[in-house]
């Protein structure tokens, strides 16, 4: 249903020599994992690829970008740069340079921090909301056809053994 | 039992308003796939960030570095700089740059293709097969350590799913 590039396939395979070698029904405990580490990042890759794509041929705009205003849309009081650049999830990238283009598009605007006047805050303008609204209306739409090949239950599945994953990457102890 | 920089969890925590709302158990299907898209993603980064810090403080290494050492190592017989670009895993990035740095320091070399004169490939040399091979034992101990908050049959079902999802992206039909 999704239509990727045909050597997207190829390119992000799991062609790992190891991974060849465990298709004979033997899996050592620790090609598991590595294995279910290259497919995770497969199956990211897919995703961003695929949505960078349709992001410049719908939009004409970058992931980056995107991600920006996806962070405003979320902080209505406004971000300050340090903390834009944390939370973007798909890039470190330029911050500045991005920031500067859309301000210069009227999308976000730099305001003095009343608090902190050697400091300033980056919000969207009323503008930049209305078209992140219209693209991010599209996003949803991509990301539920990107997972329709899961049913309901899986997705739950899916969704709390990552949430244990998470977890156990931030450290906490997952198991009661 | 993975140590992550504190403000990882904060950064990458799944701060969508529109998540919020589901916490009190209404899950429209529509915010369900948004939710896991970012759950997802924020695993990747997780376990990318904290494999970029391991790569510099154990290797003094980056992750574009090691990836493109993976990938000569999985291709003995050399790959072109268009091939190699297209099967990183985690970067586009300056491939031809890195490429220089790594045959300075002796790590690949380029060879003229036989087939076409105009071309060459990229090969490990023996010392850099060495070198990759002590970074590849050490980097699968954390890819081990990243997963091991998860049981073998949870492990299985993980890639079970990612499998579906995988299917799915890449046109096939997963249901029988």
């Amino acid at each position: 249903m999704v239509t990727l590039k045909p050597d997207l396939e190829t390119r992000l395979a799991e062609d790992h020599p190891q991974v060849d070698s465990l298709r004979d029904g033997r899996e050592p405990e620790h090609l598991q994992a590595i294995r279910l580490w290259l497919r995770l990042l497969t199956c990211t890759n897919l995703i961003t690829t695929e949505i960078r794509t349709r992001l410049r041929e719908s939009f004409q705009t970058t992931l980056p970008r995107f991600d920006l205003l996806a962070q405003l849309e979320r902080h209505p009081q406004g971000l300050k740069m340090g903390e834009l650049s944390r939370r973007m999830m798909v890039t470190t990238g330029n911050i500045t340079g991005i920031t500067d283009q859309l301000e210069a598009e009227g999308l976000v605007r730099r305001a003095v921090d009343p608090r902190d006047r050697r400091s300033f805050t980056v919000k969207l303008t009323p503008q930049g909301r209305k078209v992140f609204a219209e693209m991010a209306r599209v996003h949803e739409g991509w990301v539920i056809e990107f997972f329709s090949g899961l049913g309901a239950a899986e997705k739950d599945s899916l969704f709390t053994l990552l949430g244990r994953l998470k977890a156990h990457l931030n450290g906490k102890e997952a198991r009661p």
